[in-house]
């Protein structure tokens, strides 16, 4: 028997043999440290019997199909600990997960005190070190076992499982049999490292419908070390988070009686966004060349149906009335065919090409309420939108252009290195939700991956990613939890001029088809605020904050001359403000280091005599007196060119 | 028998006389022009005999009440020409309107050719001066009467009176009959001059279901100089029409399958747009001390129940699926609890009020698809909306700084001569439309008033054009064609903090309730322009052209040339092109004139010589050779100060 190893050297043995004990052979640390074999590239357990030729590759907690398994383990320590813990509760599931592992139980919601105690259980059946075992049994005893064990919802799991499947368990000694595939670690004491992590609701299967049930979220890995950075991390991403931090600083909110996903601004938070909207309107769509467009937000079906939004994309459309009436509108999902239309309204020539249309366009989408988050997931949002309409000879340049312009931006915000580029393309499995043959999508998608390459970013391709008219090059970031979701994205669609029967005169008077680029340059302002918020955690660069300077008298009788600053910087177009409140002057300092405005101006008597200012920063703490006009000149640079300013001492609100 | 007169001077006669022969015997001259009479303040025929005491006053067609029945026998006229011109055709109804009066028939679709010919037959007419003739008939009789003549619409309309109605008629010589309740001139031959202005579809009772009839409109006069006065201001309207204007300006545009009252705006009207806004924005609504917000377009059902538009207003609304589920939503008809919600994210001091907070707000109304029209009557508009939370002490001073507001941008605009204000108050016979009571009504009404009478402008108080929240100050205007709208409105508003459960924290630490006054700066973005277009027949002030300047190569080679001046133009945020076609200079010049482009920059040799520009404008014609820089600072300042230049010259356009 050969057995085939990752580094490609060989061992041969004459009898069949357990994976571990292999692993134990090759190295006591590798047989230590395994957590699972993949066994002729399929993982399994390290109790698997290897009886022929194969190739085999131990896994241990440092690769990710290792720590899965590790963490699967781990849930189901949790599940002995709980039934020890709460006698008689009826256990659910519980999966291994990106970021660890949960398990759900139908009783009572769990206390942070009930989770310290689940965890002190836990420690113990580790201690004992518990050798997992693997049994199957035939559906019938199977059923009568789970009875017996008065688990439900195990019964309906296995009377779920298709007739022919292998019904397999494992237990963990005396304490503990689960209904469960694997794989597993050999040991419970493999688990060296974990925490239960929070509880919430859950409902049985996902669905509304079924029982509540209380879910255990926890993560375990094989040292400390490893949990003491992951939780740490998991301190700085609730820190950062921005459904949390947006709030607290009071960028945003939402109200019960008007919904999910409807975020309100305040005026802090309307003041970021319209900085990001001016500049993006004002200065980069401007400089780009882009003509601005104000088109509406629904329209009947008839425009819908010629998009093929209504056969494609009705579910997630927000629909005013009987969609079967012929009157009946929709609130829109995109803005394509609006601008379509304005193209429309006059005949352009070659000559007019690329007619690059912007708009700072709301839209809608129909979410369900489970899948709302924050600022990220929005049942209405804000999309710095465009469509370029361009000749077919223009689509290469153009293309570049679109990814140059998004680049340009992410970089001014400083998120250019959160990315990732992706390419999507449609699933050549599913075609029936796509427009267009193969070759349609094979020259588009060819197109984009010329630019991607051309531009030298490194690239993923994706299968079922496109939108259903053409490819899509994608600009993807994480959220603090890890999250991937769309930020920016360029498409090249030469399907829907000939829907909507848009075209140009050419050199020759002929009409032609031109192709539609559709693109964003900064994406949706609702999440781009979300992004900043967590890259920055709140410290934003000055020339975003809605507060860039506070201005604090050092008792009231320097109000005068503070409100005289501040009217200066103001006609300068700076956000400042006075605090003129009757409070010591460290209070007012700390206050506006809490608060995070990038300058603080304290004045007093010498200040005012000398026409100066005191400057404090929250990038490098005190910077000096400054004359009101050398701070001012100093501070209207720093906006205009949109510096972000390198932080030399402690965030001040750590 | 003592008969008043509306001087006061008595006339006695000792037996009964008509109505008409006491006209003559004041006058033979108003004899022949009295068209009506009113007695004891009610409007009726001449005709009518008078046998007791009385006051009485003559119209002739200089009263409003006299041209109208001048018109309303216009009318019976027209019925009687189309009758000779199509035999057979069924009349419905033909009322006198304000701008002269039509008929409906049940027949084709009239020419311009067949309304000529009509006219022809109602001047033989009028020429043969018929008496019309009063009469009254039994039900019964009456509705034999008009089956005989074979008038369906008629019958229904006797069939709809009450059991005990009069059921009156007027002849006109032997040719026409109709059911009418009069009053009407005493012959044809008073009608002296008319015009038949257009014709069109209409629905039987206005009703979609009801049998399609043709309406031909109509106006007529007492002399020819008023009536050709009137077609010209109606030209002229024409000309102005925004709706026919704007989009032969290319402002704007609709589409069939987007739908009516969703007007697309190209970039030019877009910039217009965008140029009011960022001015209400940045500057207006700045320096009046608002923050800004953005909130929901859509909100739950809850959030309308709560501000009663749920109960109040449902009908305008475009609901969100089932009105009965819980979850419904609904696209918003205003921002007020949006606003609201802003305001209570915080706890507010008194000292932080006035709370200002400013909106440019796009709003809902589902309007019926007859009510829709250009940019003025639409189902989704933006609105410089806005509501300030104020102390109760304070009510009266920011009610005058928000007229003070409007009044800014108004005469800004140059649009302040064009306004009338309006008390808009609720209507007592109706309260149950209104929140709040008497009292209530009482003291905010009063509230307007004072600020109004202080105010200094003349203003009219209207009974039932409150919001059912409280009183407003509406500043109303009319279009070309004399319809009035409300532009700006300014509302106090003391129930709804209330509702909404709003306070601040007064001198004491105690909760109080604020007043809310709901207004604007601007008013609907749409309207404005619409308003804008036909004030100034396109010829904007410079600052609002999307396009201020037109630079004239006089050949090719002097394309550079215009190139270089337009980016320093650009550089320096003016709108400028170059034409850059190979045409002629004069055509180039003829087309600038005519697309009203405020500055016209033609360069030749000399002018690249000198690095000089020869304007010409639409104001002044020629105004001579300058600088790039010299013409730069000029049109800078003129766009900055937002100067509205007079015109000197014939307009390029008429």
């Amino acid at each position: 028997m050969k057995i085939t190893l990752v580094d490609g050297s060989v061992r041969e043995y004459s009898e069949k043999k357990m994976a571990f004990d292999i692993a134990m052979d090759i190295s006591e640390g590798l047989g230590r440290a395994a957590c699972a074999a993949e066994i002729d590239g399929k993982v399994c357990d390290l109790r698997t019997i290897i009886d022929k030729d194969c190739t085999l590759r131990i896994f241990t907690a440092k690769d990710p199909e290792g720590l899965r398994v590790l963490r699967h383990t781990a849930s189901h320590i949790l599940a002995e600990a709980v039934k020890v813990v709460r006698p008689g509760v009826k256990v659910a599931i519980g999966p291994a997960i990106d970021t660890g592992f949960y398990y759900d139980f139908d009783t009572e919601p769990f206390s942070r005190e009930d989770l310290d105690e689940i965890e002190k259980e836990m420690k113990k059946i580790i201690k004992k070190g518990e050798r997992l075992t693997y049994f199957e049994l035939p559906r019938e005893e199977a059923i009568k076992k789970m009875e017996e064990l008065k688990e439900p919802y195990k019964v309906e799991l296995i009377k779920d499982l298709p007739e022919d499947a292998i019904i397999s368990f494992y237990s963990q000694g005396e304490g503990f049999t689960d209904l469960c595939a694997g794989p597993h670690l050999m040991n419970t004491k493999g688990v060296k490292a974990f925490k239960l992590i929070s509880s919430s609701m859950a409902y049985w299967r996902g669905d509304e419908k079924r029982e509540r049930l209380q879910r255990i979220y926890g993560t375990a890995f094989d040292n400390k070390e490893e949990l003491e950075a992951y939780l740490e991390q998991l301190e700085d991403a609730k820190r950062r988070d921005h459904n949390k931090l947006g709030r607290e600083m009071g960028l945003f909110t939402t109200v019960d009686c008007i919904g999910q996903g409807l975020p309100l601004f305040t005026h802090k938070g309307t003041k970021m966004i319209m900085k990001l909207q001016r500049w993006v309107e004002d200065i980069e769509e401007k400089e780009w060349g882009y003509v601005r467009t104000r088109t509406p937000l629904m329209a009947k079906s008839d425009l819908y149906k010629i998009s093929g939004h209504w056969d494609h994309y009705l579910d997630g459309m927000f629909v005013l009335g009987d969609p079967e009436d012929k009157e009946c509108m929709a609130l829109r999902p995109m803005t394509c065919p609006f601008q379509y239309y304005v193209y429309k309204n006059e005949q352009r020539s070659y000559r007019d090409l690329p007619y690059r249309m912007g708009e700072t366009s709301t839209l809608f989408r129909n979410e369900d309420s489970g899948e709302m988050h924050g600022l990220t997931r929005v049942r209405q949002f804000t999309i710095s939108e465009g469509h370029n309409i361009i000749r077919p000879d223009q689509a290469e340049q153009e293309l570049k252009n679109c990814i140059d312009l998004a680049y340009h931006i992410l970089s001014t915000l400083g998120l250019q290195d959160d990315v990732t580029y992706r390419l999507s393309k449609w699933d050549p499995n599913n075609t029936a939700k796509y427009i267009g043959d193969e070759d349609y999508w094979n020259r588009t998608q060819g197109a984009l991956r010329e630019v991607l390459i051309e531009k030298g970013v490194p690239f993923t391709e994706a299968d079922g990613e496109a939108a259903f008219y053409g490819p899509k090059i994608d600009i993807q970031a994480k959220n603090v939890y890890g999250k991937e979701d769309t930020m920016i994205t360029v498409q090249l669609d030469c399907a829907s001029a000939e829907k909507f029967d848009m075209y140009y005169i050419d050199q020759n008077g002929d009409k032609v088809r031109p192709y539609i680029i559709h693109r964003t340059s900064l994406g949706c302002y609702e999440r781009t605020l979300a992004w900043l918020i967590e890259h920055y955690a709140g410290n934003f660069p000055t020339w975003l904050c809605p507060e860039q300077v506070r201005i604090l008298p050092i008792s009231d009788k320097y109000i005068d001359y503070a409100n005289k600053v501040c009217d200066y910087l103001k006609k300068n177009d700076v956000d400042a403000t006075v605090d003129s409140r009757s409070e010591k002057i460290g209070f007012k300092i700390r206050e506006a280091r809490l608060d995070r405005i990038p300058y603080r101006l304290v004045v007093g008597e010498q200040e005012e005599a000398a026409e100066e200012v005191a400057v404090g920063s929250r990038f490098a703490g005190d910077e000096g007196k400054m004359s009101i006009k050398e701070f001012t000149d100093k501070i209207c640079e720093e906006i205009r060119t949109k510096t972000i300013r390198e932080v030399t001492i402690q965030p001040d609100n750590k």
